[in-house]
């Protein structure tokens, strides 16, 4: 039977100390909410101590959150100590998490202090907790940086004064897996105690090898991993939840662990982290980018999809992406383009199609990858119309600090063509104000209303005269859709992106509302 | 001495086949002119038979682009590896890198050979292109995955053909630093001829192992490292140059190995690579982030800075950062604050200064870090006025494709107020044009041209009445400052941040004509 790893989400407390990644108690709850659902096994919640703020934010989540232990982290202090208490003690589990520097550097730079100083300080300390509440962890912290002896007198120390859980943190994200492992195995030598405890390991990223540390903390016996959603965290943060998570699993050959996690929450987590927190995630983010699952498909002739082994160790599912990219490649047949481009709501065949598979294999010759904006741009310039159902004629618009923002818009819909003005808190809210009081007559779905999931305007090319790139996520009625569209005016490229998402949008909807229920 | 490990980057053919990264001939020569700079060993400049656009782009890197080794991919095919030398003759260095798939899968259903087929193609694509070029690179692909025996046999007999480097990828990302260790431990064994060539390692990003599993195998004796600056890539993109390279450069303790890379100039590739490819780089990526170096630097009374290797162990100018972000914490004192907010050019003291410093208190407290943007929000809320050398009075802007877009911006400057309108390729660009107009007036900095180096807009909040917040990074005569400003108007947001980076250049600038030449 494969061993239990728990998890320990700092994404509230550490996470949280990222520079611009402020949140409020309604948010930080929500988050926790994700996280009980993504079933981390413990959620560190804040720094009850640091501000009455963090306090309320805390007991909120210790009272309103269910299922993982709820811990707040306090220094070895009796007011940190006491008041993470206050703030925890309404969980059904409770658990307060104490610290102190250990390493030279720590104790004589930041508490000026010596060394017996601090480990009476963290005896004391985890004395206190105990004293409070039945679940208590100790962090030595900077341990990676530690002298070795020291840190196994600290540790023993803390066991010895009741601490249940020990943790081992690579505070600067200095170290590297087999000196991870050697300290660890030292550790265990040193203090027999630590058998009998959960050892725990909080890994940086600044040198990228964060989730390597965790890793190899867990092959070395730690049965708790400390990391956030995304990697967030100080500097270059802390271990990513889902790489350490999916890793865990997916090697599981080697590891012989798992974790309590529903791995097919990650993607829900990651998306709300990154959202609330206004920290975007690269396409190239491991497990959670927007290309981790983008490979190359292959369609046959047949439209059998290849062998998804050759480039895939995960399935998208398996981490909650309903979605999966298929991308065409060099090897993909007509019939495969042909059959894309239909879901894509594309109709075309005989010549057309020919010309069209001549220039999509120049694309995929030079990229290998065809992706459906790749695709949407062969379309475009093989003159092909994009399905359209709704399509802008005119846009005008009138704002500045100086006016009312107002936008006329004037859309077509088959033959029909319609005009409306409103107003807005600015010129894309006053525009999508309009679009959307023109769908709302769209005789296929006017009962349902289309929500902005996400909007972001970003320069394609530098200099002022820049081309805007807006990208649009819609969503309704569980169908979601993005869309895509380019202008030197950012109100323009805004207004037609969310066009292509509805457009989008509504091929999905009739291929759903035309395909046999499962 | 350390051991010297090469850096073989292929940010422009793996990096490159990244979904929506496509680069432009003239755009490759540009990045591989700051590859050149940066001192990489090798540069992979593309797949020259995968299109003749691809060929052109990697016979022009030949040409222009001098010192490091300029090598193009191609498969073990004959029609591709003379394709290849067609591209890579030019260089002072060339190399032709020739590879076929060696593990079952890749055989069976990628090739649908057997394996003796697989090794005769390997053999005699080596040996057409050691025909052809002086320096050969052989990969077996998903090496990883590849059965060892078979392993060795395709590596011993690409040696003998003529291959002076053999590169071990992990294609998919799926290997863990022991196995990678292993494996090349079992290839020297198995392989005596493996010790007179160079072994390589390409490694992948799906379980976040990338950089560790590089670093494992130039611990287990692997003298090249391929990497991609950022980590771009397909999926979850390549090992990180910059991960590695300062790994390796950070822990020279126990590694024992140097690059040739000059790190000063990695952050200025990283942006350019970021900016080119149009991929975001994540404010809690390693070594380049935003946030990569962002720490508190807990300013004492006496303004002196806290040691900063409490928590950082590489320096901002080793990665060509040249300002810091140091940020204040919960114990800094009042002068530590004041002397921040002057050199944001904010000037308060007496009791206004007593009413900040306890707001500051709250926030260090809460945040731990406080940053220059939440020392902007700080002053705000104490209703300090921020200090706008220039002022957007009002702004009024027609915009949309029924209308030329047309901004009109009323601007003070101490007690003068000046207006302007313009025309522009959008409301923004518009409002920009008005905007330079004016400060093209400006007394002290009349003569400099103003640059957008980066803007983007997204939204903080959901829902179409999202408040918008905009980061403009403007550059002027060497400084550089970020400009951010919210708004539900995306014009009014934009406008106000390029003022707010305006104002923050002018601060920059007069401290800088006013401090002494050094």
């Amino acid at each position: 039977m494969p061993r239990q790893v728990k998890i320990f989400d700092t994404t509230l407390r550490d996470g949280e100390q990222s520079p611009g990644a402020s949140l409020n108690t309604e948010q930080k709850i929500t988050i926790a909410r994700q996280l009980a659902a993504l079933k981390v096994d413990i959620i560190e919640a804040g720094f009850p101590h640091s501000s009455p703020e963090d306090l309320h934010a805390v007991s909120r989540i210790a009272q309103e959150v269910h299922g993982p232990v709820i811990c707040g982290l306090a220094r070895a202090m009796p007011a940190d100590i006491e008041d993470c208490w206050k703030a925890v003690q309404y969980a059904e589990k409770p658990r307060i998490h104490t610290f102190i520097g250990t390493s030279n550097i720590h104790i004589e730079k930041k508490l000026r202090k010596s060394k017996p100083e601090v480990l009476k300080m963290a005896v004391e300390g985890v004395k206190l907790a105990c004293s409070l509440c039945p679940d208590v962890e100790f962090s030595a912290e900077d341990a990676m940086r530690t002298d070795l002896d020291y840190l196994a007198e600290v540790v023993a120390a803390a066991i010895e004064a009741g601490a249940q859980t020990i943790n081992v943190p690579d505070t600067v994200g200095y170290t590297m897996p087999w000196i991870m492992a050697e300290t660890l195995a030292y550790l265990y030598e040193q203090v027999p105690a630590l058998n009998n405890v959960t050892v725990s390991v909080h890994c940086h990223n600044d040198l990228g090898m964060a989730t390597a540390n965790s890793l190899a903390a867990v092959q070395a016996g730690a049965g708790q991993v400390e990391c956030t959603v995304n990697g967030m965290g100080e500097r270059a943060g802390n271990a990513s939840l889902e790489e350490v998570v999916m890793a865990l699993k997916t090697r599981v050959d080697v590891f012989g662990c798992e974790t309590g996690v529903d791995t097919r929450e990650i993607i829900k987590a990651s998306r709300m982290v990154s959202s609330l927190c206004g920290f975007p995630i690269q396409p190239n983010k491991a497990v959670v980018g927007a290309n981790a699952f983008a490979h190359e498909a292959g369609i046959h002739q047949h439209g059998m999809i290849m062998d998804r082994e050759t480039y895939e160790i995960m399935k998208p599912e398996d981490v909650g992406l309903t979605e999966s990219v298929l991308t065409l490649g060099p090897r993909s047949g007509r019939h495969g383009l042909s059959q894309r481009l239909g879901e894509l709501g594309y109709e075309i065949s005989g010549e057309k199609l020919d010309e069209v598979y001549q220039r999509f294999l120049a694309v995929a010759d030079r990229k290998k990858q065809v992706y459906d904006e790749d695709l949407a741009v062969i379309m475009q310039e093989a003159g092909d119309q994009t399905p359209e159902t709704w399509r802008l004629i005119s846009l005008q618009v009138v704002s500045g600090s100086a006016a009312r923002p107002t936008a006329t818009v004037r859309l077509a819909r088959e033959d029909a063509e319609l005009e409306a003005a409103e107003i807005g808190n600015g010129p894309v809210d006053a525009a999508y104000a309009a679009i959307n009081r023109l769908i709302s007559q769209d005789p296929e779905f006017s009962k349902k209303t289309l929500e902005l999931e996400d909007y972001a305007v970003r320069s394609v090319s530098l200099g002022t005269d820049a081309l805007g790139e807006a990208t649009v996520r819609v969503r309704r009625n569980g169908e979601e859709a993005v869309g895509r569209a380019a202008s030197t005016d950012v109100v323009e490229a805004s207004a037609k992106a969310y066009l292509n998402a509805l457009n989008r949008l509504m091929i999905k909807e009739r291929r759903a509302a035309e395909s046999p229920g499962m």
